[in-house]
């Protein structure tokens, strides 16, 4: 009896993937389009300088609010060279994690429905930005990253075919990837000249 | 001697920004726009399900490669509700702390190159993501954020005409707000099957 509840685990679970809870999403998403609402919130408090902290600690996804086994405290803050204490990575560095983050999780999921197991996984990101948009030194220059560069590493039971597909699935459906590729809308309001404490 | 020192210190520095430096690096990137190219870099590791890891340590910029005074290790995984175990923010979180932090910095530099005293900001985000593009339930859903909305709260020795420019400056010069608002282009490689040891 142990040994069959431990080949079941074995079956549902792959890469740290529960596939059958996964599978279930997509079922219920399907037949119910409002579980897949999501609103992700974040607050970000000014300390100085560059410095600033952003604070995660809920959001609302499958028709409720849901709270973080604990809060994140996402301190940001640019190093010397850009007039910062370096307490913290600077906000476009933590674009290029975002990104990272979400291609990756986004692989292994679909890795973990298809069936693949993945060994290791690395990556790196290379972003190019001319600081003269943000100075406003040159109007024919963006503020943001011209472009950016990712590498894959994988190590997996799967033909490199196999793992190419992965990585164009990855971009295909990972959320950051069209965040940063296509344009989303931002409205930015100024509540009030005074501080509500 | 003393008193003399510390009243060109409080002249040159406003809201932690030494704004004396902000204005030469403005002039020496005028002058060499090759200082003002960056390029910002990032490694990620998976672990396991949705938790990975990002490791920023360096980056290149003002003509040479600069280090980040220590590595920040950032964590991001996914909630319950997602399949993980919640152990760091995740990816469409880190990107509203990114937004946060850089229209905050980009709003305190640039009120600091203006005179303007700040003495405390915060903001909040909501981003509306339906996760039915990333489950690829629907073709007719994008996969990232529908519209992510920002509200500034902030008390500064200005008029509130005065915060509403500070506002828009911010969004007109931030180098996050343009990757999300505007498309930028990403280049994802496969290296190679094997990984390297």
């Amino acid at each position: 009896m142990e040994r069959e509840v431990s080949i079941m685990q074995i079956e549902k679970s792959l890469n740290g993937v529960n596939v059958d809870r996964l599978i279930d999403t997509f079922t219920t998403v399907k037949e119910k389009p409002d579980v897949a609402k999501f609103k992700f919130k974040a607050t970000n408090h000014w300390v100085n300088g560059g410095h600033n902290r952003t604070l995660i600690k809920d959001f609302y996804g499958a028709c409720q609010t849901q709270t973080h086994k604990k809060p994140f405290n996402l301190e940001e803050d640019e190093p010397p060279v850009l007039l910062g204490e370096d307490k913290g990575a600077n906000p476009v560095e933590y674009v290029l994690s975002a990104l990272a983050g979400c291609l990756t999780t986004t692989l292994v999921y679909q890795a973990a429905v298809r069936g693949i197991k993945i060994d290791e996984i690395e990556s790196t990101y290379e972003g190019d930005l001319d600081l003269r948009g943000f100075l406003g030194v040159s109007q024919e220059v963006r503020n943001g990253y011209n472009g950016i560069k990712v590498t894959f590493k994988i190590k997996a039971d799967a033909s490199e075919e196999t793992l190419r597909e992965l990585v164009e699935l990855a971009q295909k459906r990972s959320p950051v990837f069209d965040i940063i590729t296509n344009p989303v809308p931002v409205t930015v309001e100024l509540e009030s000249k005074q501080f509500l404490h």
